[in-house]
Parts: C-alpha cells; structure tokens; sequence
C-alpha cells in the first residue's frame, strides 16, 4: 500500500506519471502496490488505519503535514509496519521549519532530495525491509 | 567513488561485508567504486578533493562528523557532484543533537534508517543521477 | 455531550469498552451523553459548534490535536461551555512535544495518566460543574 | 474567490453581514467574488487548488491555522496567485503563538486588525494586484 | 495518607472544609486518609519518606514547589507509591513559569482546575489505583 | 496626519510620487492629510505628540525603527488615536529580525506588502475608523 | 515589619549594624521595625503570614530565593501588603541568573545596588507608600 | 545634575510638579540640580558627556531607551560617575522586553516601581554616594 | 566534616554501610570525618556555617537541591573551604534539569557517576587538598 | 590504557611529571599503563578502538574535543569499556560552551577540577571499577 | 568620506590626533577623505544618505549603535558602496550583545581589534575596493 | 609565521598566488613569512605550538573550523602571540552557524571580507602589533 499526499510537485512530473513509474517498478519486483493521494489529514489517517490490516509496509509522502502533525504520527505508530517516509525535495535545504519531521520519530527509513525516482528506491526498501532478499539477511 | 566512515556498525554485519554488498551491486549496475574508510577528518577532506577530479559522484555515510564539521560540509560543496548521504540508522530517532546535519544542507539526497541495504539505494541514487534512465528522464 | 478523538489507546481496553463504561456511569449519575469518535480536525470543530447549543459541558480527549490545534482552541473557547480535557496517559512522562497543551489554556479542568478511569472521573468533573452537589456549594 | 475560514468573529456582525459587505463592493468594483467558508484544512486545501484555474487572486482569513498549517502555507505557494492574508483583529496584540503566521511567508500582503471593513480593503488590495490602476502603474 | 501543601487557596473554601470534605468522601469509599499540611519542604520530604511504608498512593497538592523541587520530585519517585498530583487552579492558564511541573514527571496522574472537588475525585482515582474496580479491571 | 519615513523605496516610485498619489485620494476622500518624512527618532516622536491634538489618526511607515524603538511606541500609545503601522514589503518575507514589531503592539491595524498602493488602503482605513460609514457601522 | 534574609553581605557592615542603622532611621520617621532573619524558606513564609495581620508593609532581601522560589512569591502576593524588595549589590551586574526574581513580579518596588543605605531608602519607601506625604499626594 | 527622559508618565502627575518636587527636596538637602528632559538619544548622550565634568552623580530615567540603547550604556560607563537608573512603575510587571535593561550593566543602583516618590529616594541615594553621612560610612 | 544528602540511593548499598566505608577509610587516611545527612535545606546550610570553623574541606552530595538552591551555593562559597561535589550516578546521562549543578559554580571538585566508591575518592581529593602529598606538592 | 589528550596544562606540571606521578601511582596499586597523547582527533579515535581489545579500561582527558567531537563519544561507547573522564580544571566555572561535554554522555564516571592529583583518582575509579575491593562488592 | 562615531575610545589616543594620522595616510595613498563624528543616528544616517552621491566608500565606526540600530543598516545598503566596519577593540571578546551587527550585515568587509591602526588598514581596503592594484586585479 | 586552512577559496585566486602576493608584501615589509595549509586540525595546533617558540605573530584563516574547534582556540590561546583571523569571505552575511568564532575570543583582531587583499592587510597589522611604527606608537 502506499498512501501519499503530493502538494509539492513541481518541475515536469504529474502525480499521473509517476504512479505509472511506480506500478511499473512494482510489476518489475513481483509486489502490489496500493496508489492514493488526498489533502485532508483524517483521510490519510484513516487509510493508514485500512494499512495496519490490509498492508505489509507503507511508503508515504506526507508533504506540509510531515512537520505538524503529531496526529498522523500517532497513526503510524499505531500501524506497528515498516513505514518509508519520502521527499521529493531535500527538506534540509529548505525552511528551517521544514527540517523537523514527526513522521521521522516513528518511521524505519528516511528518503529524501532524489526527485521521483525517490520512490522506486523507496519501494525497493520496502520490499527488502517485508521480505530481505539471502545476502542481506545474511549479512544482517 | 564511495568516501565512508564508520563508527556505528552495530548488528552482525562487518564492515567488509558491506564492502562485498557494494561491489556485487555495482557490478549488476555497470559501474566502478572506490571503497574508502577513516577515522581522520583531514583524510576525508583531502579524499573529496580527490573525487572533484576523478569521481562522478559521491556517497559519504559521515558518522560521527555528520553533526560538526563545517569543514567536511564546505569540502563536499567545493567537489561539485551529487552528493548521497547516507546513514544506517534512523538518525532522527536518536539523541537530539544528531538531528541537525551539516551534510545535508548541501547533499543532493539523504538515504537513512534502511541498515546496510541503504548503501545498495544510494549506490542506485547516485548512478540515476549521473546517467538518468530513459523513463526517469523523460517523467522528470 | 462527549466530544472524543482517541489514537492513543493501547493495553487490554477497547473503545467500545470504553463506551460502555461512559454510559453505565451516566446512568448512575442521571445523566445524558453523547459519546463520539472521530479522526477529522473540522469534524471535531463542527461538533464543537454544535454543542454550544445542544450541550451542557463538553469532555474532550484531544490526542494528537492537543498540541499543535490552535483551531480547535478557538472553537472551545467560542463553545462558552465548561470543558474538561482528558488524556489516558499522563503526557509530562512522554515525548517533550506532548508536554504543551493549546487546550489546556480554555480549558476548565484537565485530568490525565489514570486511564479509562478517567473518563468516569471527567463525568463526575462535568456534572459537579453543571450542577454543584450542595457540599461543595457551601465549601465554595 | 474568496476562501475564508473565520472562527474568531466577536461582536455585532455576523458572517452573512460580512457577505453581503464583500459582495456590495465587489459590485461596485466591477469584480466577481466565490465567498466560502470551512472548518476543514483539507477542504480549504481543494478550493486553494480550484483557484489555480478558476481565480485570478485569493483572499483568505485562516483564523487558527494561521499559525500552524504547512500544508495551508503549500498550498498557496502551489496556486501562484495574488494572496491576501487577512485578520479581523490585530494578531501581534495577542496571544505569542498568534504573531507567527505560516501564510504570511507567502502572501503577497497582510492586513490585520480593521476589522469587517478590512475584507473591503482586501478586496481593493486584490483588484490593485490583478489589474493596477493607470495612476499606481505609472508610479510603480 | 494525603500530604498536602496549600498556599493557593483563595475564594471562599478554608482548608479545615476542604479536610472534612475529604475525609467524609474517604468514609463514604471506606478508606483510611491522612491529611496533613506544611510549608516546609523538608517536612514533607520526611512525611514522603515515611508514606513509603505507611501508605497504600500519594494524593499530593505541591503548591509552589510543584515548578522548583527537585528534592521533592526525587522523595515521590523513590516511594514508589502511585501518586496523584491535584491543583485548585488550571496551572496551564496562569503564569508560564507554572506550565512545568517537576511533580509530573513521577506522578501516575494529575488533576487541576477543578477546584476542591478536585480533592474527592483525587480520593477517587487513588481508590481506584489501589484495588481497581471489577469493571475497570476487566476493561483494562 | 500622515507621519512616514520611508528608507527602504526600492523600485521605480520615489517619495514624491507616493505623497501626489496620497494627496490625490486624499481629495477622493474628503480628508486632509500632512505628509512629513524624517530620519530622526526625536523628531519623529515629536511631530506624534502634535498629532495627539492636531489629527485624527497616524498612519505611519516607521522603516527600520519598526523593531528597535520602544521610545516610538510609547510615543504612539499615549498619542491615543487610531495607528496604521505601514510596510511596502511584506516584512514576513524579509530577514527574521524584521518580524518583531513594536509598533503592532499598540497600532490598531497593519498593512504591508502590497507597495505604494498600500498607503491608499490605509487612508481609506484611517478615513473609516475615524468615522464609520453607514454600512460597517451597522455591521459593526 | 521587615521579614529579611541575607547570605550575601559582603564589606565591612555586620547584620547588627544594618539593623541599628534601620532602627535609628525608624525612630527618625515615627515608625516601627520588626526586623528579622532566618535561613529557612518555610520560616520567612510563615513571618509573611503573620505580617498579614501584623504589618502595614513588608521590607524583604530575599537573598539567593529572589531567583528561585515561587513558594515565598505566593506567600508575599497572599499578604495583600506594600513589599519593597531589596538587594545591597546591583543583582543586574552579578550572573545571569541572578537577573530573574520572582519577588520583584509581586513586589510594589525594588531597590538594589546601593548597599546598607538602601535599607534607609526602603524604610522610606514603605513609609510613603502607607502614608503617602501631602505634597507626594497633592502630585499623585 | 539630573538627566532625565519621560515618556511614560500618566496618572496625575505633571513633569513640572516632578521638577518642583524635586527641587523642594533638593533644597533641602543642600545641593544643586539641573533637570533636563529630552526625546532624542543623541541629546540625552551629549548632557552625559557634559556631566562628566559639570556634574558629581547623575540620575536618569531612561524611559524606552533602557532597554535598547547600547550607545546610552556607554555614555554612562564613560562619565565614570555614580549612575542611579530610575523607572516609575516596576518594569519587571510589564512586558517581558521591558526586564533587560542595557542601562542596569553600568548603573551604580536602581530604583522602580515606587512613582514619583522615587525621584526623591534617588536624590538621597545619589548624595550618599558623593558624600556618605558619618554613620553609613563607619558601618560601610 | 561530611554533609551529606542523599535521596537517590538505589541498589544494594544503604546509608549506613556508606558511612562504615566512609569511616574506615579516614582511619586509613588519618583524619576524622563529621558524617551528617538531612532532607531540610536550612539545615544543611548551618551545618555548612558550622563547618566554617570547625572543619578544614566539605564534601557534599546534594541531591535534589544541586540543581535548584542557590542559597545553598552561596552558603558553600561563604564557607571558604576546599568543596568536593559528589553525585553516585553521573548526572549527565540522566534528565537535563540535572545537567546544571550551581554547587559546581563554587566546588573546587566534581565526583560523579563512581557510585560508593566515589565517597572514597572524594575522601582522598579532600585530604589531598588541604595537605598536599610531597610529590604532588613538588609537581605542583 | 590512558589515552589523554592535554592542551589546558598551567602552572607548574609538566606532562612528563603527570605521566611519571602516573606510573608510580600505577605500580602501587599492581596494574599497568599505557600513557599517549596526540593533538589528532583521529588518532585518538584509533587508540580507543585498540583499547576495545587491549585494555580493561579508559581514563581520558578530552581536552578542547570534550564539547565538540561526537565522532568521540561514538568511539568510547563503542569500546563498551569502563571510562573515566578527566579535567584539570573545574570545567563548570570556566566558559558556559565548556559546561556540555560529548563525552560525559557516555562515560562511566567524571572527575574534574582537582588538578594533576585528579589522575591518581582516576586510576584508583579506575581500577576499582575492573576489579571491586571486597569490601565495595559487599557494600554494592 | 569616513562617516565615524566613537564612543569607545579610551587609551591616550584622542579622535584628533586619529584624524591627523588617517589625513596623512590618505595623503600617502592619494585619496580624499571627509572625517565626520556625531552622536546622533539621525545624522549619521542623513551624511549616509549624502555618501551615495559624493563618496566612492564608506569607513564607519559605528559605536553602540552597530548592535541595535536597523535604520542605520537600511541606510547602509540604500547607499550602494563599498563599506568598511571599523571597530577599535574586538567585539567579539566583549560582552555578548556586542557580538551581533546590524551593520555586518551589509557591510563589504569588517576589521576589529586593530587600535587605531585600524583606520589606516581600513582606508587601504577601502582603496582597494575602489581602485584595486594590479596584482590583485590579476590574482583576482 | 602564517598557518592557513583554505577550503573556501573560489573566484579566480589560486591559493599559489595568494602565497605569492603575501611573500611580495612580506618582501616590501621586511619580514619573514612561513606560509603553510593543512585540512588536519591536529597537523594546525602541532604548527602553532611550534609558533610559540619559532615565530612573533599568528596569521590564520581557520575556514571551517573557525566555527566548530575549541580546540584551536586552546591552542592558539596557549601561543601567547598576536593572532589574527582572517576570512576572505564576510562571513556574517553567510549562514548562521558561521557567525559565532571560537578563533575570535582569543584573536587579538579580526579581517573579514576584503578577499585576497585581505591577506596584505594582516601581514601589515602582524607587523604593526610585532613592532609599532613611530607614530602609531606616539598617537596610541
């Protein structure tokens, strides 16, 4: 499942484009992926909510709401999933009030700054974290 | 080139196997890596000097000095590459003063909290970087 | 009424258990509730502005929203109605974050860290407000 | 358009007045005006979007989430239209968590503390910006 | 046992009804309460130390000290007594210095604002913290 | 009374055309103004305590002084008169140490960032606040 | 009455000189001094207390609690009385947190830095404030 | 020589019967005053230059450049004479920017919050330090 | 002389086997120790008056009050002895509000996180400070 | 081990007279030393990570790199050593960027402002802490 | 033109006899200067507006005013030319409010801690910046 | 002596030319320049403990470290030589963690801003504070 809320796209991307990267990528790595976009912070919640049983990991975009919304972290907390929390932009470099991130204190992983190609590495992570492929768990 | 300093390998996997990881996954994606570890700032600097001239592209996981040095951080932004940083855990789940990086204010990507599979993400983000795929180039 | 919004719920009690408390314990203390859930920050407001006409006083566990709502503040100081703020955990313990309340600063009352025996304490708190038992009257 | 949010009304007027005030002077501006209220950020967030295309300058009263929506502050940046912050009274005599404004980083003007009659100003403000007066063009 | 420390009091309620209030509350639960009351905080170090063996909880109205005692803040955790902290006021909407609470972060649960009646639902939860309730005990 | 000091004109309208444009709606509106600049604190203060008997309100645009003179703001309060503190710029916008205001404290309102044509709006807003047409008054 | 603490004096003045110098300086003014000192914050309470029926205005140097007791401000607002507060250095040139008093956000005054002869101003004060001087009160 | 600044008289109390009282209580005490008044830092900064050589002690009342001028500040620490600051409200129950002041770091003492009364504390205060009277010296 | 407060003992070593160590290794060191302890703050601090004439260093464990009490400070400093500060655990790991000691302001020494064994150390630090060994004198 | 790091040495020991006051110490109490020092942040970092395998504890005196290198800290917590912190001087009542120090967030114990001597203590906690005196083991 | 303000000259060398040794260094560097001084900022920033027309740099000692005054700063930049900050003593180890400069902000370069010497590097960095040499023209 | 570290160099200056600039005005000066750059903090405090015996002045650009070492600060505090810092760059127009100098509280002066230039400048001041010319001497 991948719930997502994308109110920073900018450059020549649509959200349309890169969902058909996405699936692309996920037909390539044999999993399903669940695509969805909304505005208001109860949606989002709610779905997280669906995830806890209907999903093996969550990547989410949360935009604007990554720096206010301890609601929402709360939310995931309860999911108790591997969660991959993604930017498109390297929040860093931006306004400092950009750089404190509640959905970081509960993620397991954190990418950001790498544009929409950030979400086939992010669903990458996802699988390895649901399923680790032989050398990593042996290394691990 | 893969500039890395290490203080933080906790877990079963050595640094060596990573160091395995790294270059199996490289030669899957067609590209050459210079595998690097220190414990002196001043080797590090002089290193990401090196890479101005004979690297493409630079993934550092800066330890310890992710949080002070001003020095490592005006080295990385005098090379003029992209830049992946990269960490093992999730830093912003640790102690407070390890949520403030320098490094990021001038990487172009932060990968963390993905354990050693991180490096096999950051090695894709940095060769996407350099040459973008077709997809990724006409999407972007 | 009882305006509640509840993410936080964690050992061996249900929501509905809670529910069921809430309503034995209205029962004994002949009294009307209106108990509620929900995860939308506006569907809370609504609500908020009904009860300014429809409620007596107004018992509210905020969850996530008490720390970072300056709307839902706004809305229970508008409701001009007792209110009694309500939290399971007693947040002073938890993450520094949870340690500033904005609804505290228009609330009557707040009682946390005792658990779904708090709710039933909120009720007694709401009903002496409405209505003094003639002890206190006189004590007060 | 016109999108307004106004849970701090005190005093003899009411919303509808307002209305009506707004609409007799974009009247006799020569203006069309789209006057909405919500209690709903993600509500809020839609119209922002729908006036990417369908407003050529927004007016807004964000009353609470003034000081504490990312998401709000994204979403105006994203619409890439003249924008009016507004507020009936004169935050900076109030509360401290009240004199920081997350809109005001991107609006292109502020108007506080006039109470009703500011919306008539905003409404001149946004007429001034979409199309200047020979007079102000000259000066400027 | 009940120690107390009162110097807030105001309005029309004295201490003495505030203690036969408590105490015909502990009758009516068919409990044993201790009431007792000192401006020294010493002397209520030494009581602390004592309810370590005497006492079953805590219900504790820490006054001034509630913001400054670490001395006190340390004797309460080392009793290892559920605790209940109690305020007459809102602690919340008075001055700042009175937002943090060293009683807080080793009490079970805290309860302010609700003046006097605040002293019985305290009596209450203790109650309820010693031998919980049949209902409360399955719910939890 | 119109006092203004004005060192941060940027852009193609100088002084003098701002005074003509303020003039010219001055006439429009049936009101006499007194346009002064200085650079002086003493005398800015000065001609404010002429205003205490020779106007009916202030609008004023106090440039740099904005955030370092408590003498201008105590000059303002005890000129007891309706305050228009005006800015060219959104001053939101602009270096941190521009956000502070002391004259916000005691103005009645604030305009900025909408240019020269901002001194247009808080003639008008002078103008209703000195006497209320029909309409807000009765909204109002 | 003059409930006094002080651990600082420093310099070639005894306490039992301060105190023949107040006392002189009392007879000089028609008045009468209860001058007292004590280590113990619990005894300068309990002294504040009893100046409540005893005293017409309170003289305190509260010594190294001026910064850190919130309990004996308590005690001094409850008394409902005049209260100079003094110290013999300027606390403003010593260590910063020697800057903030909590007596001085109850007290009418505050003398300091103007060692033992302060205390002759204090009494002076405190003789004023109760029975203010016809000219004093022709002016005030 | 007495330089003064005044803006925040209210209440009853005319600068003129300041000055009368002020030279009422000079006289009596033997010595000579020269009570100026000005708005403009810069003046204010000119008659402490001539103090240095024309004056014995110097009393001020800063009004809102205490807490601003550092140029002020050195003025008076350059004068290398007896600074007694006065205020007459008690500074530190107002607003929080009014608790630091930049004249404290030089003054030899201060007084506030005891009205116009607390010109003629600061006369006496000023005239100890130029010439101490036999009995504070033997104690001192 | 030994002063000594100690609130945070935990594990298995008591008071009293502290004070048996405590006193063996004086009888190995030769000299007498006065070993005191008390939860009052007033009295610790005439035991610190009493040890001005009567004891040639002071070691003290303050426990709570090492973060709170500058009266206690400025007892120690008035003491003019050698001052060892001992805490059992060592404070920098625990809360923040334990980071600041004001005792550490005016000790000589700090000892922490070295459990009973610290006493001992602390024994020696003070025995070594007031009667220099030969061969640390000599490389002193 | 002892590896230390030594800028701050005044008066009128030398580190050769440290390390041989050291070595005597250590022979007395039957263990052994290894006594370095370097200017390099990086060669100290190798040296504890030797000591993970060399050595049965840590006695280090961190110098300037106490209040700036977390590279530091992380290599001591790695070693999972006992380690003794050490400063000359009394860090406390130096410069406030002095009073936080990395390391002492992850050492067992801290000694500081008993000069040379302050050694000797450290290797006794030291030595203590690898192997307990009989008596201790009992008391702990 | 040398637009210079000096409060803080101390030493035995007098603004004379500094403006003696900057005329003849200019001479020796054949340039014109104008050495002005005031106390009032008004004038200050009068002679600023002045420079933009007749100077080709601005060498100022801004005095007290460096760390308060944004007006200053304002006329600064407006000005459009090279500009020297000029301090006699370092700031930088002064008290810390000194540590901060409005006018560094805009300033091209800044010299401190120099004495009087300062002045004629100053006048040489100024030259400079006008009219570089041809070696750093070509080094730069 | 000159011990550089030279990160941010950019423009069109090579670090070759600048060492050939300073050797030219060294040259013209008469003065002997030992001109050095490291990126190893500990290679530039072994260089300036030998320039406590070996050279007569300090002239260092402490590029990233200037913001992060208190251990260069010990060092070159140690030296007891003239030190001054120089930057090329006006680093308080540069990000805020480059405006506080760890360099700067024990530099004897500062030289910020004026490029290359700069480093004539500090040669010149060098020399002056090593050896004061005739007149600067007489005026100073």
């Amino acid at each position: 499942m991948l719930g997502l809320r994308q109110p920073e796209i900018y450059g020549h991307t649509r959200l349309a484009e890169i969902q058909a990267m996405v699936e692309r990528e996920a037909a390539d790595l044999g999993i399903t992926v669940d695509f969805r976009q909304s505005n208001h912070e109860g949606v989002l919640i709610d779905w997280i909510h669906e995830a806890r049983t209907n999903a093996d990991a969550i990547v989410i975009n949360p935009g604007g709401l990554t720096h206010t919304s301890v609601a929402l972290m709360d939310a995931l907390a309860a999911a108790e999933k591997p969660v991959i929390e993604l930017h498109l932009s390297n929040v860093h470099r931006r306004e400092p009030f950009r750089h404190h991130s509640y959905v970081s204190l509960v993620a397991t992983g954190v990418i950001c700054g790498l544009g929409p190609h950030g979400y086939l590495l992010a669903l990458r992570a996802a699988t390895e974290l649901v399923a680790p492929s032989p050398a990593a768990a042996r290394d691990h």
